[in-house]
């Protein structure tokens, strides 16, 4: 692989080789998309590459990481956290910014959020020091919290932080709940799993 | 779709926005995996955000069209024309860029390359004006090229294209080749459409 991608240095100079090798690294590229893009990206230089570049340039310049919540965003605290329309006494625990901006596109969450950065992972060495779970403490215990719903991915290690973060709020008295389990919107029955259903049928609510 | 990428303006400002908009133009990448790029890369700042930001305006500002072949290199005449180990008198016409980068991972070319630029289609309006024709000519009538290798894709568009060098380059009397087809090294017979099939029947070769 890496001799495939050496190839456009030696035939395209080692910009292009540079600009395919990190594009490859992107998630959802591989080094053949990657050449592509890169293509792609030269073909339309004013319509995308300039602009591309522009925008890459005043992201990495503007971005910034919450310190309240743990989101991205330009401005800190980020736009969620200083939104006074939004629920105080309401937070969201996600894993990943990319688990919050699902939430927001639902658009059914008034609170706020706060956001791990991971799950616990003993395999993986991810241990309850390498997530936002001290400010989540403080957060709880600096009070106005009421409920904290734990939006973890509902996969083993999801469930294993969310019972560690329930033990850890045990003693705030701290309102916990998680999302519900059930039959997708749109989802067919016959396509899924078990215990999906099992849990359908468990939570089955009024008609 | 718009309104979908229009959630990240609201929470994470819009350079984000913009960002996630242009990487959702890439090919391969889409609206969700463009999110997903976004965040990998601001997660990723040092190891990969400002590296490829960099390498963006270093190859925004040195990439040029090869005014002899139609090759994308950061010199012109590109180094595949410079190179004065290559066969000057072979010239393999590719539709584009990425063809001619297919053809120089498989290391088995020695000449030069012209680049059309695409295949005629009538259908999308494409016509000879719009191909890199009349420099193909130009370079022919010039002199030293003794072969032309119609190096374009197996496809409708590809062959129509191919014929009509074929008439364009017939008053030259430059031998005019095109590649084998034949069973892709590594493939199944069982899995190959008759076509190719027939063909390889045909072209085949002593053991």
């Amino acid at each position: 692989m890496s001799s495939d991608l050496g190839m456009a240095e030696r035939v395209a100079g080692p910009e292009i080789e540079r600009l395919i090798q990190l594009l490859a690294r992107l998630p959802g590229l591989g080094p053949r998309s990657a050449r592509r893009a890169a293509l792609h990206l030269i073909r339309r230089r004013e319509e995308l590459f300039e602009p591309l570049a522009d925008a890459m340039q005043a992201a990495r310049e503007r971005v910034v990481v919450c310190g309240t919540c743990g989101n991205i965003d330009t401005v800190n605290p980020c736009t969620i956290c200083r939104d006074e329309r939004r629920d105080g006494s309401l937070l969201t625990v996600v894993e990943t910014v990319a688990d919050l901006w699902a939430l927001e596109r639902a658009a059914a969450m008034r609170g706020r959020y706060h956001v791990l950065g991971g799950t616990l992972s003993p395999l993986d060495g991810i241990g309850p020091k390498d997530l936002n779970l001290a400010s989540l403490v403080g957060r709880v215990v600096a009070g106005g919290v009421k409920e904290v719903i734990l939006a973890v991915n509902a996969t083993v290690d999801g469930q294993t932080t969310a019972h560690y973060i329930t033990d850890l709020l045990a003693h705030t008295g701290v309102r916990l709940t998680r999302l519900a389990h059930g039959v997708p919107v749109g989802g067919e029955l016959d396509y899924l799993d078990e215990g999906t259903l099992a849990a359908a049928i468990r939570q089955r609510t009024a008609f």
